[in-house]
């Protein structure tokens, strides 16, 4: 029965992963917060599920570098392959299938999983993190991306995001498709590398990505070079500019445009890793030379509801991170500041703690939140812990608060003092 | 790129967890809404952390069967052995240890993590399970465990429980450990196991249990079954009663009493199943013959982030689950109606649908939920579609409306509709 640990226990998370404490849990909860009212402000409902799930859904459509290399998989004891979700679009077009004929089209529907990835921890990606998802189901125009990205965009803004802190990127699946099939002309073995690498160059020196480049593709990579610099695609070569994937792209910018959101732009390098995107795909990047990267990414995913064997269900979503959110908005000062979830901390003098419980109790009646001190420490030592845990007001009640029924309301962040009974307690505090 | 999946892809959640789709999230979501507001009307603060923790982290306090059988163990690509966490309070322990000298005592935190356990799926007992995590650190005294009863209480009365439908069984470790040591003087193995059968006692007939019993203890099980079976302190044998574990019993049970909680009994069977637990500890127990489950359970655990090599913190705290209080909200008819977010489901006639977007827009920054109809089905496809998804008013936007800058705001639940213009609208839906 007493089972000592055989060497030192760690006091540390699990690598790559964080402890939320209760100053890290308030940001945390703020963000999602935000999220949630953003998504619920526009009608979308909350789903959830395991974060186990079998293998077999990510070998299906994530793509072969997430499964093999990146997934936490394992097989559980009854010799099942099973995964922690690296991402949410798998399982939410799972539940969607599953439903198919129950459900009423088209849905809003959103989420705030965890999700795993194992890779080398650093600045912005940790092997554990929580993402907003906002999907569509059911509408196959383009309405529904743009409606998403303006999700997004409202969501940066809910956050106080200045404007010019971040950039819309707009790309296309049937624009890079046509643009390497019948443009370029490569095969589709040249064009899967020069996606994947597309993909990663604004994370390499761009002598490493020209060089990597003219390998896989040879002469053809000095046409792709100058079409994916271009972030206007009225100046796109004629043969490339009338085709349905530019079509969408420069209706899903100028849509939003309409709706006051001009911050909007093409971006033919923009790829989005995984499989599965048919349509408009799209990011809100930070626009800060120095930290290049994306705050949100999403796009169409038309066939992903089909691959379970029903009908299809037109889809198109988005995520957006815990870790790269909260960096931005550190980065920008627009974190709030954390606040304690008691009101009040009632102390007492020796002899006094189950007066001083009784307060608290009458108070928690009248919705108010209240922590009672229940050690037997002194009065000033208690106060203290109130003023650490930033809780703003102390009460301390002993003989005469007993005898007169009225207390000496303090507030810790500016001294005043008020004298109350009981029913006015909760006005003070308020205020 | 393209990997089709050599079968088909199962639909169905992994075995033993649940998809929650936004009726079910929605449960959920009252059901963390109500822990939340209890916890933090006692100024309990919210905490997290990683699902994924070190094994060794459980092998040293879990328990044996946890660990070996019980576990979601895996070795991860690093080489390091993990554990997808069955129980939080090693984390929390971990935690608190971790920042020992920062952290300001006593301590009242809280977290809602979902927990694994490898089991055969059955009511009440899932995989993967929620469970509200309550625990306080710094304070040795019994008002902590009485304190903590009463949050699970008061819980139990937020759902709206009646009071006779749930009970307070309360035991204590040291009452436990004297009793087996000094009253029956049996050997630790004995005791092991037989602790181990009684808690257990109540899931198995009667007469297995005592053919188990009585092998394991011989003629000791007689006078074993015969207090185990009480429950009033008061009657058990004067020199068991004489002991600090049977005063700290009555000192809570009455201190609850005091409090107005009437329905806390003395319950010697209650074991606990975690070896880390030192003092009292308490089950809130489904009162329903038909139903002997706990809906919640906890003690104290004063060893226990010592074992971290940090100076001794006195803890206590409890556990609640998802599944179980959903089953018992079920039966006493206590869950919640479903209500979708959006308030209002704006359709449109056939070109209109960029005015009825902005009327969504318009709204949404006067704080109104509302989504808009993005398909080009008929109207009354669009208006089916707000009812099946219980979106409570529906607009039409076409010509008219447009023109006239007036719009029907019809109810879904009574049919009755309001002429207004966009500024009454939100107070119409109100309504």
């Amino acid at each position: 029965m007493h089972m000592e640990p055989s060497k030192k226990l760690s006091l540390e998370p699990y690598k790559g992963t964080r402890d939320f404490y209760p100053e890290d849990q308030f940001i945390q909860n703020y963000i999602f917060s935000v999220w949630r009212k953003v998504a619920e402000s526009y009608g979308y409902v909350e789903y959830n599920s395991s974060i186990l799930e079998e293998t077999d859904l990510y070998r299906a459509k994530s793509g072969e570098e997430i499964v093999n290399e990146q997934t936490y998989n394992f097989r559980d004891r009854g010799d099942r392959d099973v995964t922690i979700r690296p991402e949410m679009t798998p399982t939410v077009a799972r539940m969607v299938a599953r439903k198919r004929k129950e459900l009423s089209f088209p849905l809003r529907w959103f989420s705030i999983p965890n999700l795993w990835r194992y890779e080398r921890p650093q600045r912005g990606r940790l092997r554990e993190h929580w993402q907003l998802n906002v999907d569509m189901f059911g509408v196959d125009s383009l309405a529904a991306d743009v409606e998403l990205i303006s999700v997004g965009y409202d969501v940066m803004k809910a956050f106080g995001a200045p404007n010019d802190s971040f950039q819309i990127r707009v790309n296309s699946r049937k624009f890079l498709n046509f643009f390497a099939d019948s443009y370029l002309g490569i095969s589709p073995e040249q064009k899967h590398k020069i996606f994947k690498l597309i993909d990663k160059m604004h994370k390499m020196p761009a002598k490493e990505f020209e060089q990597a480049g003219a390998e896989i593709l040879g002469d053809a990579f000095g046409k792709l070079e100058q079409v994916i610099s271009m972030r206007d695609a009225l100046s796109l070569p004629a043969d490339l500019q009338d085709t349905d994937g530019v079509a969408d792209i420069l209706n899903v910018i100028s849509s939003l445009r309409r709706k006051g959101i001009t911050n909007a732009v093409f971006d033919p390098s923009l790829m989005r890793g995984f499989d599965y995107y048919t349509g408009v795909v799209f990011e809100l990047y930070d626009a800060n030379p120095a930290n290049p990267r994306a705050l949100s990414g999403g796009g169409r995913y038309d066939d992903l509801v089909g691959i379970f064997g029903v009908e299809k269900v037109p889809g198109a979503g988005f995520g957006m991170g815990d870790v790269t959110v909260a960096d931005f908005l550190e980065t920008h000062q627009l974190l709030p500041e954390y606040k304690a979830t008691a009101k009040l901390y009632v102390c007492h003098t020796d002899g006094y703690i189950e007066q001083a419980n009784q307060l608290a109790t009458d108070l928690r009646k009248q919705g108010v939140n209240v922590a009672s001190d229940l050690t037997d420490r002194k009065v000033a030592a208690q106060v203290k812990t109130a003023d650490k845990q930033k809780i703003p007001f102390v009460v301390v009640v002993g003989e005469e608060e007993t005898k007169s029924g009225t207390y000496q309301v303090k507030s810790l962040s500016d001294g005043t003092e008020h004298r109350a009974a009981i029913a006015q307690i909760a006005d003070i505090i308020k205020d």
